[in-house]
């Protein structure tokens, strides 16, 4: 068995999809297509490189991840294969793989050219249909990377807000992402707060100046409605509501500043 | 072949789904996932426990069905693994197996204690990827239930609106559910209905008061435009407009009365 | 390995599409079932017929698809099963077949009547589940087409705006879809547009009067922002914005006319 999952900002209203998996059920009989998901918002490169970056972690090794978020489609951006702790990413190279490339071990990158590995008739505005979907299908029946085309070792890199360490142990960043549960997720990581939270146990989270309390385990932590921050499975920094949604709460600006201090 | 489904609240925009799907096939690589939904409203426990007990007579013996509705996650609340009418369901004791139940034959239910079932280091916040997921992947190996940990007889049940059954034949209750299509799911069953239909075969379905007319068997049996009452396909009344939405056109209210008489 | 592809409108908040899948991993164990939309917007049947002709060149022979968009379920319309180019359809004879039937070639085609292969129950509002699910893990399974019901030559065709070849070359047609990028595509195809570009080689693409440019081949050849004109993926001409959406810019009435001139 091999996996290969989609991670796209199709939607799941239109025929995109669906051709995608044909041509990987076509060519990989064997492989059990994944769906991530289809909805990151139009365009959004660095929603998609978060979120590649943490599924990874819980899929097993050789799976290929397909990576359809593609503004740039038939421009002259290229398409990269690249193997990182032994799975595999297909996408354009417009800064989806940032967060993977950033985290964790390269051990090859290749630039898409063969183009004996894509369909006989590629169309300019659907590579994900007519190259990934291929490739991806190729490598998860068992094609060496070296098969793709010429390594790289250049990787398109999206430039991200980081969290600042401030003097007195202040440590002070921005709200990268809204979930689905409007919990508001930070760029500051359980590591990054590893040294204000040893100098300041007590240290409390500051929203736009707002004190949101201490950091929490869990959200029924607090009562229902109420808010609060903590740590969250991808071991970034949060705020939520208990029972609610922060992002309705607080509606924060693009540049909201989050402190810990 | 087994089955491992997932009915949650994550949505499908983000890493949560995918994070999920990625802790069973690795764990249980020859399990097939099923997609029943992740757009069940965020934290309402009681859609997830109607669509659970709605597709439970569809699936195989040896289904594992997922439930991660899980408002209350990281806190005192139990999970439960429960074997009903040879399928399982591995959710958190919070109200999302009330149906099935109430409906289904229970075999066996245990406590999810034994942590050797869990990932080595789990969150207090994504029990659906850190707890759920890898015992429904030992679950669909073969894992015994009584693995699981100790046995319990107590469940979280909710308390539902049930119907009356007034003088003079008459039947009320009300909406619980809006689907897709805007028709409005009453809690009155079929069998609530028969002794009614018994005694006045030709009684009229009112909604708050206006004449929806007698229960029909399909949509088409009105013009298109025009509302309609008939048994659906989970054996509750249902109130709709044919080729419309029954929800826009009245718009009921939380406390809605639906009557039969 | 056999493939069971669902287009349905039945959303993914409810147990429908559960139920579907459930009767069909049943029934056809071997089976892999594709998610290709549940999101076609209720009843638009013309939708459906789109994103079927468009996924089916992409599908290996022998994948049964499943359309259930069904307005007038229960009613007396008939479901068929066809089979044009290797691979066979379900679906209510309600004009979802037609563009498929139109583009491909027909093998077989026969009207669901045998009612052994329907499940034992058929309610009268679900036959995506009680009589198409059923029906389609049995031909995956290998049951002949022929044992379905008798055969038919007749099926619903839905009557499509065509374009017209105007004189001094000029072809004009209208909007049919939005897609999920506001992507605007137009009922004019590749071939269509042959004989008008081969006298008119700098033809200009205007939608109700506005002259959107030449066709071009891919979204980055114009900046970001700004409108053009391509053929699409599936051989339509579609009229885009770089980095934006066209529906939004434009918002074209139903009867928006698309002229190349």
């Amino acid at each position: 068995m091999s996996l290969i999952t989609l991670v796209t900002d199709f939607g799941t209203c239109d025929q995109y999809v669906g051709a995608i998996k044909g041509v990987i059920h076509q060519l990989a009989p064997k492989a059990t297509v994944v769906d991530i998901t289809h909805d990151i918002e139009p365009r959004n490169i660095l929603r998609a490189a978060f979120v590649l970056r943490h599924v990874w972690p819980w899929y097993p090794r050789g799976t290929v991840h397909v990576v359809v978020v593609d503004p740039g489609v038939g421009s002259a951006r290229q398409i990269l294969v690249g193997r990182y702790a032994g799975q595999y990413v297909v996408a354009p190279d417009n800064g989806v793989i940032t967060l993977v490339h950033r985290d964790l071990p390269l051990e090859a990158l290749c630039v898409a050219e063969d183009r004996r590995n894509f369909l006989p008739k590629v169309s300019a505005t659907f590579h994900g249909r007519d190259i990934m979907a291929p490739l991806a299908a190729k490598l998860s029946e068992g094609m060496s990377i070296t098969k793709v085309g010429p390594p790289t070792d250049h990787v398109k890199v999206l430039s991200l807000p980081t969290p600042d360490y401030r003097p007195e142990h202040v440590m002070a960043g921005t709200i990268l992402f809204v979930d689905r549960f409007g919990n508001l997720v930070s760029n500051i990581s359980r590591e990054d707060l590893a040294s204000t939270l040893r100098h300041r146990p007590s240290a409390q989270v500051y929203l736009d100046g707002v004190c949101i309390g201490p950091i929490r385990t869990h959200y029924a932590e607090v009562p229902s409605g109420k808010p609060l921050a903590l740590i969250d499975s991808t071991d970034y920094l949060e705020i939520a509501v208990n029972g609610g949604s922060a992002a309705e709460r607080f509606q924060p600006a693009g540049d909201a500043v989050v402190e810990v201090r």
